[in-house]
């Protein structure tokens, strides 16, 4: 947390180029730039976040969704709602695969206890409260603390409240927090989702890619209690009428129109000192794809072999695949643009701006200096915690293992308040799903080669990177080979309840356990407990000097009648922007919607095998009622130049009145950099046109009551 | 030869599409359509093959090149003269890699005997001579061995006049006959070249494909005797003066501009029937690219092992890459068009309308069914063919070997005239190059493991598509493995004396020998030589049918006004078109021209390791007199609608006056197909454009005094 710092500015040359994921609060400032160009909304009206169109977004957690009918119907994007399509399917009925259409209300299916929807009430500034106890000299350690514990109490509080989940995000640097209460709501039902092969239309071939072709979508329905209080599923339930709902506009986006999104951006760094992302672009991310590159080669190959392990470690492998090819996108980016020199030069020409004038040199030098040092110092043991690292994530009866430790100490401590995030009694549900999902997944002839190679990395550190309770603990078992035997010999931890009767385990039961995983984690505890005060002690101290960064930022705009945006930190956010191509490369344009009749050209083998008579409609676009005249096809997907990120998923496109125009599913290849940079040249968010999904629901039984409560007009 | 029967149609709305591949003399009825839209030239002037501009083309053989200065100057590709400039580089100086420019006329550098330029003179209906002694009564077989001679004895008579190259032609299907009479220059000179790297700039990579930033240019020179008579390399001899030769227009093309290329397309099969296409497509092309491919990756296996292999088989990996690569994009180009099926369709209607006339029918329904039933015949024993002609090219040595036996055959015939093309007395100075340049390329051990795997495909052919001779052969010896043993232990024609000698040995002698290759090739040939029978007759079957064919398509053309060009055979085509992009897919648009930034983009490791110099001055083109203001760069490459195919390398692209605006150099991958098919929405040529050529001379030492030759005027 707290430890995204900051330097990408906007020109005032760009104000209408879509760069910025605007704060609700500052659009009064910025859409009058647009107001010539298609938004049509007043900006105070539209810089409202309980209000309309925002009150309307909604977060998932991990995604947007937006409410587009008074009874709580709501779209998001295939791809958010996927595991829950995947629990819903059995053998002979794969919604998953097949897609899925409710007959009717009564048949929409509850996606279970992992869906959840927040609904934000209010949001609060609580810095006072925050820092209330925190000085200009409380130690770094002890402000993390102090600000952590704050956070907590806040949150406890406003939870109190029934029905309301609720958290502190922190903003400028650190200089300010707000209280995000939010209505939770926890019955949310699938309504319709296309088959896979249409939703994810291209995998991993197309992920990240244009030309795209995707109906990324789904739709959901939030139920309430029938006295309006959240509840868990219940036959009795009944549809949420939410205060906003979004209405559709059908005839869609078109080239060079105005669009804007609204959802929940999870984080970027675009505000980072130049310095993190030299090192992070240049020292870290080599050596970590490298190693994610070779577990993940070594799972496929499992993979290939084994249909029982292709079965386990197919998610895992997409994952780390997905890893890889944005690990790829972002170091291409950064090279191709020469974006690491010219975040350098421009942090120069701030820091040299700085120094220019002896008060401001006086008021931020020091701070800024230190935060260099502060930057580097995380960097140092880089390595030696990636490994670490990936000794948990890719053995995973240790990761269970470990957090069983944690949870034991935390429970030594007194109250819940003063546990840390995580291991909290809010956090054991989510615990415990994740140590009986490990059933599904477990594969440990995979896992025990994972362990093995990254030992074998590890094994090659220098003296001083080792990790001395690591070193005896494999000493004490006889060696890597010996402790490797030792792990995987028939361990009590592959079955689920041995896993989750760790967690009633207290810490002194566990440290007298002989199970060689319980002792591995002991081992590692008893190195990681000093690192994570020293941690706590850096994330302080970023707490500390952050401030005094932004706030040079801010001053530094100001003077260029600049406007600042903050980087994203999972909170409510407005991009602006157009519907508009881009040149991938010299001789090419991207150009910014595709057509059925491209989607039909695709089609073939898996990642493309969409069904037969979706292909075959697609193919005769022009007696569809979704076909557009200007672009003589049905639109399928298009780009646009809003500026977005993880998170975004499922976030509605608007037009300029506040309608529905498209739903946001994915960043061109270009854009996987934008996380540090923004490009206004090639950055583009890619969106399903709300067309695409009208045209997809329509080839899909059954669904026409779907369409007219999405408003489609009868023909 | 006169394999190419037809069917694509030109349509009358794509009239200026740039289809077509026209002999000159069509011109005054194809260009008209072109004059409101750029072409300046009166149409019966741009038909006269031995006018301006086209009495400037010439053909080197496999490319084509043209006159741009009154003193012999000529500009063709790099990738023509590629074999010119590894010639003439050695250890210290590599002319191929680094490039070359002449200091002074005095410092050009002979091409050495292979490069020969043929300037036309003359072209003759022969017709009438060709078929004097052909009835329609005539035997197959026989028809073409009285073509066959009556051709070279046409031949034989102009190539008694000195200097003179002469060849016979055959069009419209076999209907007419043409000599063409050249003036043949032997004296060519290299004046400069860029490095491999710019004209050849991403190399395999980028062969066929757009983007692209080559710059394929070299610029040569002619030279006769001082008494103006052709003259092998002479310091005496002096420049030749053509007749004509082009200006250049140093404002290069631009987007949607009129222009138009001339040059000598080798061959196409637009007017195949539509089941020699399914056949090629759909049954021998795939064979034969896996056994390409495999042969391919073997090679390749030989040359990163061993960097004495690498360097003897790098040209025959490249040249199995770009065969691959052609392969799959006519594969490709084929399936996504839908061209087979297309083809078969547009030839059941011409059927349909033959049919539709009792006179038509009467006069040629019988010769378009026979000649189905030729074209099936011919496909029968196909895949036997292919393995055969693979044991031939995959073991150099049997090659020789096989050579030598057909020589020494041809040789037991009296006179010249009967001997078979390929074999006559003019043939063997070309055959002495191969075998001597065989010293550079031979490998035995990958040679061996070619036989190998192309005789064990061989092996699994049904018995009655066995090849007894070979069977008897590899018997005799013990077995495929013992005859490998036989024919690689130690071979006597491993050295070129030997090869060389094989050519002064008689039948008997070589039937006497016990060298195991010499016995191979014998008992192969004793196979052929029937076999090439069949296959005589099976030409003059076509030569006997194929005019009605075509016949059948002019009238079919004639009765649409539409007018009907013939295949490309090698002799001078003209195609009139516009410089445009197009769409290689939904989504995306192939811009027509790349720029200097774009090629400074990719620089970086091998093929695209241009020089830094040119890296930096291509990153500063504003500062260049070449520099573009509409394009807001120096332009590079530009696509055309262009019709054209190998053969057109080098081929001088026109604007709408005649003059010299960039020179073809390849066609986009979806072109591949255009051998068969013309695809107007995606099929374009790859244009260098003339400014990228002076660009790129302006930054070699010394260039100057060839820049002031091609008429840039000083600035």
């Amino acid at each position: 947390m707290l430890t995204t710092l900051m330097i990408s500015l906007l020109t005032t040359s760009s104000a209408t180029a879509g760069e910025g994921m605007w704060l609700p609060e500052q659009l009064p400032e910025v859409a009058p730039a647009w107001e010539g160009k298609g938004l049509r909304i007043p900006a105070d009206k539209l810089g409202d976040p309980l209000g309309q169109p925002l009150g309307s977004i909604v977060t998932m957690g991990f995604c947007s969704a937006s409410f587009v009918s008074e009874d709580g119907l709501m779209l998001t994007n295939h791809h958010c709602v996927e595991g829950f399509l995947q629990q819903n399917s059995s053998g002979e009925k794969n919604l998953h695969k097949d897609g899925f259409v409710a007959g009717s209300r009564a048949d929409e299916l509850s996606v279970g206890p992992g869906g959840k929807v927040a609904v934000v009430e209010s949001i609060t500034d609580v810095t006072a409260k925050v820092l209330a106890k925190v000085g200009r000299r409380t130690k770094d350690a002890k402000r993390e603390r102090l600000i952590d514990e704050a956070e907590k109490r806040l949150v406890a509080e406003c939870e109190r409240e029934r029905d309301r989940r609720c958290r502190v995000a922190s903003y400028r640097g650190g200089a300010e927090f707000r209280l995000i209460k939010a209505f939770e709501l926890s019955d949310v039902r699938i309504v319709a989702a296309p088959p896979m092969a249409m939703g994810q239309y291209g995998g991993e071939i197309d992920n990240w890619m244009w030309p795209r072709h995707g109906a990324d979508f789904a739709v959901l329905r939030a139920y309430v209690a029938k006295d309006g209080t959240a509840a868990d599923y219940s036959v009795d339930n009944v549809p949420y009428r939410p205060k906003h709902h979004l209405t559709v506009d059908w005839t869609g986006a078109e080239p060079d129109s105005f669009v804007m999104v609204a959802g929940y951006p999870g984080r970027t760094s675009r505000h980072a000192r130049a310095e993190s992302l030299r090192w992070y672009a240049e020292d870290y991310l080599p050596t970590r794809q490298a190693l994610t590159r070779e577990v993940h080669d070594l799972l496929l190959d499992h993979a290939s072999r084994d249909p029982d392990a292709e079965a386990r470690l197919g998610a895992a492998i997409s994952s780390l695949a997905n890893g890889l090819k944005n690990g790829e996108g972002l170091l291409d980016g950064l090279r191709k643009g020469g974006l690491i020199a010219d975040k350098q030069r421009r942090e120069a020409e701030i820091l040299a701006w700085v120094d220019a004038d002896p008060a401001r040199k006086k008021r931020w030098r020091a701070d800024l200096d230190a935060q260099l040092v502060l930057i580097e110092e995380g960097q140092r043991d880089a390595t030696r915690e990636l490994y670490a690292s990936w000794i948990g994530r890719g053995a995973d009866l240790l990761a269970v293992a470990r957090r069983s430790v944690r949870w034991a100490e935390e429970r030594e401590k007194k109250t819940d308040l003063e546990r840390d995030s995580g291991y909290q009694d809010r956090d054991r549900e989510r615990i415990e799903a994740g140590f009986s999902k490990l059933d599904r997944s477990l594969h440990l002839t995979s896992d025990r080669d994972v362990l093995a190679l990254v030992l074998g990395h590890y094994g090659k550190l220098p003296d001083e990177q080792r990790i001395p309770e690591l070193d005896a603990f494999i000493a004490d078992l006889g060696g890597v080979d010996k402790t490797l035997d030792a792990l995987y010999d028939k361990p009590a931890l592959a079955t689920s309840p041995a896993r989750l009767a760790l967690l009633d385990q207290d810490l002194a039961t566990l440290k007298a356990s002989d199970d060689p995983w319980v002792r591995m984690a002991l081992a590692m505890e008893a190195w990681s407990k000093p690192r994570r005060e020293e941690k706590r002690a850096r994330t302080g101290a970023g707490l500390r000097l952050g401030p005094s960064w932004y706030a040079v930022l801010e001053a530094y705009a100001a003077e260029q009648d600049q406007i600042l945006y903050d980087d994203a930190n999972s909170t409510l956010r407005v991009s602006l922007g157009v519907v508009k191509g881009y040149s991938p490369e010299d001789g090419l344009w991207a150009v910014p919607q595709t057509t059925a009749s491209g989607f039909a050209a695709k089609a073939g083998p898996p990642p493309f095998d969409a069904p037969a008579h979706m292909v075959a409609a697609a193919r005769d676009g022009r007696s569809s009622r979704f076909f557009d005249e200007a672009l003589g096809d049905v639109p399928v997907d298009f780009l646009t130049t809003l500026d977005t990120t993880g998170g975004n998923s499922g976030s509605a496109v608007l037009d300029g009145e506040g309608r529905l125009v498209g739903l946001l599913f994915d960043g061109n290849y270009e854009s996987i950099a934008a996380d540090w940079v923004y490009q206004a040249a090639v950055n583009r968010s890619i969106c399903v046109d709300v067309r695409w999904v009208g045209f997809t629901l329509q080839q899909m039984d059954g669904a026409g009551w779907i369409l007219d409560e999405l408003g489609l007009p009868a023909k």
